[in-house]
This record gives structure tokens, C-alpha cells and sequence, in this order.
């Protein structure tokens, strides 16, 4: 595959990431990872200084079943919606099949009552590998800006 | 034409549309659209209920320069500018000539005063056809995420 | 060089610029412009009037590096990260070797307290030339929309 159709497809793998997450399809969410995984949410500050420790951490595509899974059923909060806006997508380099890709992003969240609010903003550290022509995630790592997490996190970044 | 090419002129098409209104080129606004079209702004929550009613509904090229020429001259509104966000467009599908595409976007909106705020966020959903090698929208609805409409919606999404 | 591949390596620059500023590597900054260089943050009414006075103005690559200098080592500031959303790239034409591009931004401000505000929100208009197959910016103007300044412009935009 030429590096120009890589980007191509891991662009749109980026962006159908995003929409999924913003059309609630969120049973679809897992599915963008290889099995074996790592997602995590963390702080630029811990990211920086290299503490192993995220907001969240999942390291298995079952793990990320079990989040969608609990947030439907179990978890209570106030009904809201994100937007993704996303920025800048950089594919970087690509060694053994791996892709590396640094990109920005910018959530704004909804309530159900109309409040608009600028979430999170910060930037996606992905490793990108494709299984038969299709990029999955191997390791995405949402590192945001802020030192405050807000408590309400449930639906992924 | 090739998926690649039609792709292009898509992406341009919504770049093109986002700065002619942020650049306040509103006259040239409804050149972006076929003779016979469909405009439309509509909550998530109604677009979702299948609802048929938006906020905003123009079903010609002529009613949306209708639309300019009141805002030209009949409307009394405090002076405002946009900047479009636009993010991860995807053109998903063609038949019979006719392309599909979503677009994720943010209006901030910037008041005379200086005042800065999210003004709205949603997608676009569009049926865009090629007329002579340049798109134009046969369908564009913008949902938008909130359930909550600003009074002040004079200038277009 | 194609418009095609010309376009792809001037979209790469914008958005390594914005990447640069974000991941707090300022040094590297100035490396984006030519040596002599024009490089304006300006309000859009002033821009739109012809008036040729900025908020910041740096004729030369020299220029840029003194700012940096002077924000790393005499400015007194509230700690504070940048993210940029790049929106809209429009590459539109190409003269005696000085392509003309049009790009939406707005900047996320996040303060070390936790407190996220949209900082900003305009467009670039760049002018960009190859050195070597390198894009750099000859001229790179900053349009904000608002009429107000924040005191707090350290960080270039």
C-alpha cells in the first residue's frame, strides 16, 4: 500500500471513529480496535511525565465491550451528546506494519437541557496496523490538555 | 469520475460553502445549491423522530435568496460574524449520479461587542450531483445537537 | 510539482504549524516562514479597512526567533497550552512560483487551573513558497474575528 492510500484510509478511520461516537452507535465503538489493545484517556501533564496511570485504561477489545456495556445499563448520569471536531491529522511514519499518527481533537458536549459546553480539547497518539486492508487501532491515546478531569466521563473521547 | 476525484470537489464544495458565509459573501450563498432544492435546519431530537418541520426549511434556490435579501434589508439584528468548524467529512456513497455525504461542524459565533461563544454544533447530511464537473447541493440538512434553538438565527448554518 | 502534491505537502505545513505551537515546541516555530517573511496577527475590521497596523508584526525570520526568546525568558504570564482546529484548508491558486491558501482556525485556550475558553477563531491568509521541495510561509496573516484583544497574547497564533 502506497503511503498516500494509508493516509487515506486512516483519515477516514479517524473520522467514522468520531461519528460513531457522535451518532451514539456506540456498540460500533469497540470495533475500531485489534483485539489486543490499549486505549487511554490521561491527563498532558501525567502524559508528559510519563506516569503509567490514565483516567481510563482499557487494554483488551473485551474490556472496551464492558465500558458500552456499563454505560448503558448501569451508569446514571445526565443525558448529553458529543461533537468531535477533528483537526489536523498527521500520519507520521509507519514501521513493521504500524502505523504512527498524531491528530487534534476538540469535544464539544450538549445536554439534553441545550447547555453548549467545550468538553475536552486535546490530541490522539495513535498506532494504527491494518487486517486485510482495513486500520484498526493497536493504541490510542487521547492525552488532554487540562489538569481537571470533569467527573462526568462516560462516554469515550 | 473516479471516488477520489468526486471526493475532492465534495470537500471543497463544503470549504468553499463555510467561507463564503464566514467571509460574509452571503449573495453567492444559494449558488451552492441545484435550482430545485432542499435546505433545511432541524433539531437532532426532530430529525431523529422522523419530524418533517425544521427551524428552517427552503425547498428552491430563489427562497434562499429570498432569505439574504431579508437579511440584507428587513431584519434588525445585533451585528454578528461566524467561523464554520468543519470536520471529518465523509462521502460515503453514490447512485444514480447522486453522492452522500456527513460532515461534522461548529459555528462560533463572534458579536460586534466581542462576545465569543459556541452558537451551534451538528452535521450536515447532503445529497450532492455533479452539474458540469462542479457539485452543487440537491439536499442539505443541518442537524444540529441541541434541543434548545438561539432566537437569533439570521444568518445561515 | 501537481496542484495535487502541492496541496498535500501545503496542508502537512499547516497543520505541523499547528501541532508545533500546541505541543509547545516554540522553537521550531520561526523554521515554518522564509527568511525575510511577513508574519501579522490583525482584527478583521483593520484588515478589511486596509489599515496595516497589527496586534504583532515581524517582517523577518530574526523577528519571529526574538519572540520566542523574549516569551521564554522576559514575559511574565499565566501558564496556558493552545489548541488549534484547522478548518477549510482551500489552496485557490498559484503565481510565479507563491501559492495563495485560505484556512479557518480557532484556538482553545486551557489555563493551568483547569479553565477552557475559545481564545480565538479567524482565518489565515497565507502565501507560501517551495525551497527545495519545502513549503514555508512567505506571508502568513492571522484575521481574527473579534474587535477585542485579549491581553494575553503571548503564545503565537
Amino acid at each position: 500500500m502506497t503511503h498516500e492510500k494509508a493516509e487515506r484510509k486512516i483519515k477516514n478511520l479517524i473520522y467514522d471513529y468520531a461519528h460513531c461516537i457522535d451518532d451514539d452507535c456506540l456498540e460500533e465503538w469497540p470495533t475500531f480496535f485489534t483485539e489486543k489493545c490499549f486505549y487511554q484517556v490521561i491527563s498532558r501533564v501525567d502524559y508528559e511525565a510519563g506516569l503509567p496511570v490514565g483516567v481510563i485504561t482499557c487494554t483488551s477489545r473485551g474490556m472496551l465491550v464492558d465500558r458500552i456495556v456499563s454505560l448503558r445499563n448501569a451508569n446514571i448520569y445526565e443525558p448529553h451528546v458529543y461533537r468531535h471536531l477533528i483537526s489536523a491529522i498527521r500520519v507520521r511514519s509507519e514501521k513493521d506494519g504500524v502505523w504512527n499518527a498524531q491528530t487534534s481533537y476538540t469535544v464539544i458536549r450538549t445536554m439534553d437541557e441545550g447547555d453548549i459546553s467545550v468538553f475536552s480539547t486535546g490530541k490522539y497518539i495513535d498506532q494504527i496496523v491494518f487486517e486485510v486492508d482495513k486500520p484498526l487501532f493497536q493504541n490510542r491515546i487521547c492525552v488532554f490538555d487540562s489538569r481537571r478531569v470533569d467527573t462526568l466521563m462516560v462516554i469515550p473521547i
